[in-house]
């Protein structure tokens, strides 16, 4: 059975684009604990402005950070496994929860959908 | 109400993933007619390997690229608007098929779900 | 004749990384009005953390935002051509000056070296 | 003592150019060992398309890729550590010889400029 996409798929796209989207712009960017405020401002700001995004909340880890460091250059590259984001995105009358945090034992930054709310 | 994801969802999520992905690592990379075969190739294959892709077309629009080089130093960039993109997802018991093709009257590279399918 | 570099060669070398560098990595990024500040700042933050940066100045230019607005969703992306960056490296006893401007008749983000200043 | 740059330091500029570009496009793209081929081809095609680039070899390290792959996903990203790259430009008179290869003690991508020939 085929179909059209419902509000809360479209909801769901939109979510994973915005995700997509910030992970592959920004990481890999030069980064030590001096510029991880701007950064981190710098990335929520940039998705917030595509469509359909609510809220956005960008957490890069210090720990990672301090841990990446190079010895002899002092700095790093932002990394996926760094990032904790939190997401919301609204389409029609549907809100999509999702999220991208890094999961220790599969040693990979998750993105994941945490709830999809019907707004009707 | 909240909920979490059925596998619809899900699905439309990882496709949405997919294409912000491609569009934010490869957007920008330099471009005339003699490398576009092998960034299509390299972009498809490079996609493909991410979860849940059951198949992927890219089409860098060689007229565009052909209209954008650059008079003096002859090549230009890869540009959403360039983009025509096929993608097949399956996860769980759903198929999404999504695509991004570039909307001329909105002047906009459009992610959208084409067909949500039901595989059981 | 070969020769091993000097210090002004490396000094020019580490310029340009910077500017490839930057243009490449935030190249892309969604945009408008309300953003163009924190992008700013963050890539200069970003790219004074590389080694040799002793100063770099990143502008937007804010008409071309304006003018590349989508009309339905109110966004651009950060274009090449957007971009008035001033570098400052110093390797050993050489300081280069370098910048990225928009040349509008070449229709051209054009990276150059403007000064070699010998500081022995 | 200010001066205006001479070739040899374009050519070094030009190079560091193309090796910030290079890193910066396309490291974080997904990879595993089937599409590693069809990356390297892309990346190389697309830097040569960009001005004074004489000759460009990519190649990215397999026993690098075959560590780091995801054990339940099986891919990994593309990593400035993996790559090593030879690049030649002109400039005016100059040929630059230049590379990025990773430094192990140095935990570093490290670019450098290798042979500065003078060509008159």
């Amino acid at each position: 059975m085929e179909n059209r996409p419902d509000d809360a798929q479209i909801a769901a796209f939109e979510a994973g684009i915005k995700l997509g989207a910030l992970y592959h712009q920004f990481t890999g960017s030069p980064l030590n604990l001096q510029n991880a405020d701007s950064m981190e401002r710098a990335i929520a700001e940039s998705i917030s402005v595509q469509p359909f995004v609510e809220e956005i909340n960008v957490n890069i880890n210090r720990d990672m950070i301090a841990t990446k460091l190079n010895d002899e250059f002092g700095y790093c590259e932002l990394e996926g496994r760094m990032l904790t984001v939190g997401l919301q995105v609204i389409h029609g009358n549907t809100r999509i929860r999702a999220s991208m945090t890094y999961n220790q034992e599969r040693d990979y930054p998750l993105m994941e959908i945490n709830e999809v709310e019907s707004l009707s």
